[in-house]
């Protein structure tokens, strides 16, 4: 649309879905995109590939704080989405954004969200090619649907661990809660003897979720199953081994846990447990067969990303879970992770 | 996810994302949506084929009232999407659904909606992929992204309306803008001197939107440019010749309108305006080559689905939509359509 008439108030806030669509348009580089001239956009497959798909909105209040900087709600609107395309293997293509708004938006903050939304594009290596605003009341919500693209049949299961499989999992765990925690309760980084620095590096954990795109090569060489991290570890091992029909143990003091982490468990010793349990970690859940662990460790170290072994599968059992202390003795939770209801 | 234990609770809502999701599943029988076990969808595209995509979601109290049957939302969530495919002469593939709700949902609430849908798939050749369930405040949102498919590069365009092209209009006009005003004064049906049967089929247009997917052949083999009417007609076809760098003339007397809407009409004249400029009507607006029209006419014919010649494109011009009336005179309109900012 051209930029209709009444585009602009004087208050600075954008009336019109024209006026919305015009601050978005620059974000919109494919060709699939026809420059959001169009009711669809159209994509043109490689031959060979499958098109992996997943849609995951986020709401302010739920997914992210009403005081957020728009960059960052842009950001992680287009990341928690993009992280499950890494974690399928997948090479990010394009996305779809449908922004539900309770007002008309100010420009400012519009601006800023869509250069949010630039940030990540350029980032992921991905571009939007369409989407639809509209206005009702509630909560802020960003719905973004992602598409990705893999060899025909390649795009690594979740429900496909084998009993013997190594469990890894990418970078830290943990973070991204301790990070929202303090957001919350700024005093908690005092309380967990944390520096400045390493509060701030938790709560752009929490921010600035990073997809685990750079494993896509050794996750599609090697890995038997996987899945992205974002109810917390034990309930989404739950997930993958109820749908591949086994069990899991895991060793919990060989958990990945940051520095900050490291040093707010120390402070707080029944954090350990959340630890395991808590959402938004956005890291990859790996299973890969014991002869090909050495290789797939191999080659995602040259992907400069970390990954821990934690733990094995084994065949069902009637605890889908198991998680074992330092003396091999099995420990008991409370909360098991995330559930919207 | 396999159900959980605690997926019934005493007062019949459903708690558990897992519990949701075993309600939708039966929806979910392609092989693409791996039986919903997935973090991701994953598609194979034929050869030669392009997808087409687009996103809508609905919102309680902005596009579907508090009080209406679920079945009656679910199609509506679907129909509005898949009419997108309709008018880019696109075949229906799949589509992934994100299912935002204030609380948990009563099973029998979500057994209808899933039963909606169902009735929705079987019509318009389409089946659930994927998606997402998430718990927050604010109307009951249902965001669908739909994909569909045609020969590469065969997309029938909204900005490839040329000057001289004849203007088409599927179907009636206006019949769900009457039909919601119906929903919200029952009264009204006797001051349009309405019958029980009209005034139910004026509802039905609102409730349950039937895209005019027998279109398909004749646009792609005929038509310049197409879209659907979702925000008014006026408003719509400003969009398209804006788009396509041409202006629009139609003449008002010529507007298609069902027996109801005539009715009404007669009783209070002021509505023929609004019947241009009311949104939901879900119809196909094409422009076709004059020297076309009459294949095209021909072709859509074996559809079953009427078409009317509206009025013409023009090259550029400061109006973008002139309408005209039965002595040929311009129109000035009050509200030109539906606008969310």
């Amino acid at each position: 649309m051209a930029p209709a008439g009444k585009a602009m108030t004087a208050d600075d806030t954008i009336s019109g879905e024209a006026g919305i669509i015009e601050v978005l348009r620059p974000l919109a580089t494919s060709p699939w995109a026809l420059g959001l001239w169009d009711d669809c956009a159209a994509l043109t497959p490689l031959p060979g590939t499958d098109i992996v798909l997943k849609t995951d909105p986020i709401a302010e209040g739920v997914h992210f704080l009403p005081g957020d900087a728009p960059e960052d709600i842009a950001w992680k609107a287009l990341a928690v989405n993009v992280s499950d395309l890494a974690a399928k293997a997948a090479r990010p293509l394009a996305y779809l954004l449908a922004l539900s708004l309770p007002a008309a938006p100010r420009r400012n903050w519009l601006e800023r969200f869509a250069k949010g939304l630039g940030e990540a594009q350029a980032c992921f290596g991905i571009t939007l090619i369409g989407g639809d605003t509209d206005r009702r009341p509630g909560p802020i919500t960003i719905s973004v649907t992602v598409l990705g693209e893999v060899p025909t049949g390649q795009m690594v299961r979740r429900a496909a661990a084998r009993p013997g499989d190594v469990l890894f999992v990418s970078g830290t765990l943990g973070d991204a809660y301790l990070g929202l925690r303090l957001c919350l309760e700024p005093n908690l980084g005092a309380a967990w003897n944390l520096s400045q620095q390493e509060q701030d590096s938790l709560r752009q954990r929490y921010l600035r979720p990073q997809p685990r795109l750079a494993l896509r090569e050794a996750l599609r060489a090697h890995a038997s199953a996987a899945m992205d991290l974002s109810d917390g570890l034990v309930k989404d091992l739950a997930r993958m081994v109820r749908a591949s029909v086994a069990s899991a143990e895991v060793s919990l003091p060989r958990l990945p846990l940051s520095p900050a982490a490291l040093k707010a468990v120390a402070a707080e010793p029944a954090l350990l447990t959340s630890l395991a349990t808590s959402g938004d970690d956005y890291e990859v859940l790996a299973a890969v067969a014991a002869d090909k662990a050495e290789a797939f460790a191999c080659l995602a170290a040259s992907s400069a990303i970390p990954l821990t072994s934690i733990g094995c599968i084994h065949t069902a059992s009637v605890d889908p879970v198991v998680l074992r202390d330092a003396q091999s003795r099995p420990v008991t939770l409370g909360n098991t992770g995330w559930d919207h209801f």
